[in-house]
């Protein structure tokens, strides 16, 4: 089966984390020896993944040397860290491929999404990203830069941005003539460099994408059998947190829709993957799967995660 | 012909500039309408490129945030530069191929170089990287940092770190094979992230890489017949910067062999891609160019330039 791969954050790095680049590695290095063992069983794996807190860092490191160097905007931001995760995944994955006697090869194919500039989401910029400030930063950097700053649970203002929704891949035929050749790709980290078309062609734009939405996009594109989205849950739940919380097995898609409608699930977090298993399934893929890294393997299998059919 | 291009920093960043995206943008735009030139009379393109000033910024950030955020190691930072410069190329690439109304793919691959560990370069470092320290910030970063940091053309104290041979690349079949498949692939930044062979599989080390010795390493993996060096200088100049100074036109891989002998180049500058440019021949290349971007199409057309044969 061909299977797209959707690592979350976590599997990179951890909230109480420092981030140091070791740190990261042995997080990267566990992943990895979970994807081995669906790249073992003969499935053709292509990988994306988040890049929250590694962006979240470039950003302020961005922030903290202003007053000597120029910040970079948000899609060479992204772009350093498709190649900083990219560099330690394809690295990593080599390497216990190798130990575990598999001989494919892995690469990382720097991605850009396009999204339509006639977004809604343009207007309605909801995505907090980088460093909190005081009210006061706040005012200055909204004077100064043109930013929309909006308070964070109580933690300070934190600009926000547009997270428009992923159209398609630049770099489409290039990732599936790789995948057809049985290399295994990294492509679409962080959701993909957003690009709008202009009259001057397709240029970066100030936003970021949902990682689960734009690997949906990605496993149409490479006709991809299984979206496998991987995060620190063994499950979906029904009415989570609640007395009456229920572990999601094997559902439809339709029901899923269903469930988005009533508002089951919380934004930022498992509607957005919920989403886009719909969209994976709607645009012809056969089976998404949400559960966690350790459980991947049986999820595959059938006796772990929620799965969701056509 | 199969051309392999190593486009030089300044390509990319002036020196007198400040290091703003725009900046960069507006100087890749430039080097790539040169580029479309050469792809429009029907040659396979391979890019290669420095970062020398991009990295130094980003190191140069880490050690502005250090405080409050870990810096990344030498290998993470080189990643970072990569998918940021193979960005800004393969965006801007493709908007010129397009405008030329050729319909070319373009891709980045994240490339890491095999450097040897018993490469003497390792007892002995000697490449300059990152922010300048006064005599007592070098010390106390000896002590606390085991780096070697060594006093730089009286601007102050510069860490120096090992510049190995590059040897080859792991990513060599997947460039090969996007090569074969007609797409413009943009490799080998900042001569490769550094590997090098453990125990525990290839792994990053302190180091950086000579972007055109990698270039001509590059070239020979993917059979390129002619390695274009494209850097601020018209020609190779004999006796440079004496007053019996002489252009050198058309010469041999056999004179440029003596020339180096003599000394006849400067290390850091034109020596290694002399150098490079024997390495590219030796290995079956049939020819390689050193001239200016500009140059870059009556270069090919042999009619400007220095041209080295075997």
């Amino acid at each position: 089966m061909r299977i797209l791969v959707a690592l979350g954050g976590n599997a990179i790095l951890q909230h109480q984390e420092k981030g140091t680049a070791e740190e990261q590695f042995v997080n990267v290095r566990t992943a990895c020896k979970h994807l081995v063992e669906i790249i073992e069983q003969g499935h053709r794996v292509t990988i994306t993944h988040g890049n929250g807190p590694q962006v979240g860092d470039i950003l302020l490191k961005d922030e903290l040397a202003k007053d000597t160097l120029p910040p970079m905007p948000l899609d060479v931001c992204g772009a350093e860290s498709q190649g900083m995760i990219g560099y330690m995944i394809q690295q990593s994955l080599r390497n216990e491929l190798q130990k575990a006697g598999v001989s494919s090869q892995v690469a990382t194919v720097l991605t850009e999404m396009v999204v339509d500039a006639s977004d809604q989401a343009f207007k309605f910029p909801t995505k907090p990203i980088g460093p909190f400030y005081t009210s006061t930063e706040a005012s200055h950097i909204r004077e100064e830069r043109g930013w929309i700053l909006v308070e964070d649970s109580g933690r300070g203002y934190r600009r926000v941005v547009p997270s428009p929704r992923p159209q398609t891949v630049l770099q489409a035929q290039v990732i599936r003539e790789l995948t057809d050749a049985g290399i295994i790709v990294i492509a679409a980290g962080g959701g993909g460099v957003p690009v709008v078309s202009t009259e001057d062609g397709f240029k970066g734009i100030e936003a970021v994408i949902d990682k689960d939405l734009s690997a949906a996009v990605l496993g149409g594109l490479i006709s991809a059998e299984v979206l496998l989205i991987l995060t620190d849950v063994r499950n979906v739940f029904l009415n989570y947190g609640l007395p009456n919380q229920t572990p999601l097995g094997r559902v439809t898609s339709e029901e899923c829709r269903r469930y988005l409608e009533e508002g089951q699930f919380a934004s930022g977090s498992m509607r957005p993957k919920m989403e886009a298993v719909v969209n994976f399934l709607g645009a012809g893929g056969e089976r998404a799967i949400i559960t966690r890294l350790q459980d991947a393997k049986d999820a595959l299998d059938g006796t772990a995660g929620t799965t969701v059919v056509p």
